[in-house]
């Protein structure tokens, strides 16, 4: 018998939720600086790790942070039934050869910024139907993206103000069909918004109406308001597009100001850390959730809390082809 | 209530299974000259159907296809749950720039070739849970691929005699709780197997034992044999995987010979089309499922598929790191 109903237009509530078992996070040398270092479960002193690539090292990122995960909730990887996972790469790359040693069912999802929030919403629909256990990974690399995504690190290129820093990091998260929780009580996946932002060093700016409306989509199918949740908190819009969202949810009379933060504004110092509009990248909300907000639901510090990741769903091909940016916002709500 | 249940290591029954309303498909010209033209809901003059580009047209194809689809099953946009998409370009732009017009929530997949079968996996567990409807696109395109894959097409390349060639074209499939059949009986998602094939232009051999874990994994947790089925279809093996799989299956006591084929195998005329290997991309299992499969369900034709469709998680990169080749397979069995 399982216990999961469609509210409104794109809300479903889980009236049995499943449980977050347990989280990993590993993050690289300029997180490991940042305000939420003491929450990781480990931090790089360089951004190799010991492998001859960027891409190589992404994909061990994710490996380990997987390992952590599993070994700490104790859970034997062949009571894991399959598991969702995604990066920035072409292709996937860390995750498929992140997790080739896994032996574990594999979906690989592509979300942007928003993977990992995609991952653990398909996650909670497989633990109410038919699994035990589902495993969750997402990362992203500085300088792997960089490359991929805008210049060789080795030019030295000015970064615009608006543009936001990919956070080096890998979060991972095991969502299992009964616990202690915290639990995932609704999951309200996003459409795809494009409005017309073609400046990809402005991606907070594309994202945020694509938050906006599953904000909006959420508060009008389940009746809450802000002030049902401690926390709001988006995915990686950064600086620039947590005050534009502000500005859109205010236009539609909800003022989320008061219990609304974004993950790339919390990895990052904005004072000492020289990174323009805040943080990003598949691995920035993953970490963010994975190492700090996990621990203030564990230790009730926040008792509900609303995730909403975005995503930008280009790539450079389409940029240069003069096309906007399609975005995305995928929103969990997890309670304790 | 729902009825859905896992069965050995990696195998979900359902009993009272989602049903497959209505497929399309769109293939491009090479598509239409081959041995299926006839089946296809649409083929295509030239490979960039009056867009600027290939990528233009790529998108254009996919949000076509899926509009096709929802007209053919009567079924209105706002009784689609959500979607599943994916497909070969990076960031699965086809998918996110197709489809940003449709308004029905989002989820981006990436399983390479595999895209399409993953896409019904999930489609089926969503409308055995919470879904009435859930639409799944996927597409290729032969110009897009081999320019981000491997040369660009102005070179004129001689491709290797292992190589495969990627269709141009995408499949849409609509996923609803209830309805006449074709109906997705189970499912057995698939690990990623690296056998530590390197060579990009042997595909078949790379996703050949992936295909044979699926299907192996498949026959143990169900106690079926190869005769259960009318048909047992892999996505895009080409010739070359396709024998290998069957001396795979073979070495563990299994002889699928007489009811396998494989959809890069149909697609193409193999004396007249000079395709090498045969045919592959996600457009590939897609449009011959959509296109050719389905109706033959349909007609009653056949009655019991197994549909594995296999990818290779690899990008260009990966490759010129001399990194070998992940794959993975997804089977599905389809019945009346």
């Amino acid at each position: 018998m399982i216990f999961l109903k469609k509210v409104g237009k794109q809300t479903i509530l889980f009236d049995n939720p499943p449980t977050i078992s347990e989280c990993a996070s590993i993050v690289g040398p300029k997180e490991a600086q940042g305000p939420l270092a003491k929450f990781f479960d480990q931090t790089l002193e360089d951004e190799f790790w010991g492998e001859k690539s960027w891409e190589k090292a992404e994909s061990k990122i994710l490996k380990e942070t997987v390992n952590i995960a599993i070994s700490k909730s104790g859970i034997p990887v062949n009571k894991i039934d399959c598991c969702f996972s995604g990066d920035l790469l072409n292709q996937c790359i860390s995750s498929g050869f992140g997790l080739r040693g896994l032996n574990i069912p594999f979906f690989g999802v592509f979300g942007a910024c928003s993977t990992f929030v995609e991952s653990m919403s398909l996650a909670a629909i497989l633990a109410e139907s038919f699994a035990e256990n589902v495993l969750c990974a997402t990362s992203s690399h500085f300088c792997s993206a960089e490359k991929q995504f805008r210049f060789p690190l080795e030019l030295g290129n000015q970064r615009s103000p608006s543009a936001q820093w990919t956070v080096t990091g890998a979060g991972s998260a095991i969502v299992s069909k009964s616990g202690q929780g915290p639990f995932i009580t609704s999951i309200t996946p996003g459409k795809i918004i494009d409005m017309g932002i073609k400046d990809a060093s402005n991606m907070g700016s594309a994202m945020a109406p694509a938050f906006a409306d599953t904000l909006l989509a959420h508060f009008l199918d389940t009746g809450r308001n802000p002030s049902y949740y401690d926390a709001i908190i988006s995915g990686d819009l950064g600086y620039i597009g947590k005050d534009i969202s502000i500005d859109i949810l205010k236009s539609q009379g909800y003022d989320i100001k008061a219990n609304y933060n974004d993950c790339g504004v919390l990895i990052f110092d904005k004072n000492s850390q020289d990174t323009h509009a805040g943080g990003s990248g598949c691995g920035c909300c993953a970490s963010v959730f994975s190492g700090y907000l996990f621990k203030e639901l564990k230790n009730k510090n926040i008792k509900k809390i609303l995730l909403i990741a975005t995503g930008a769903l280009m790539n450079s091909t389409t940029s240069q082809q003069g096309e906007s940016i399609p975005s995305i916002a995928h929103a969990i709500s997890i309670e304790i």
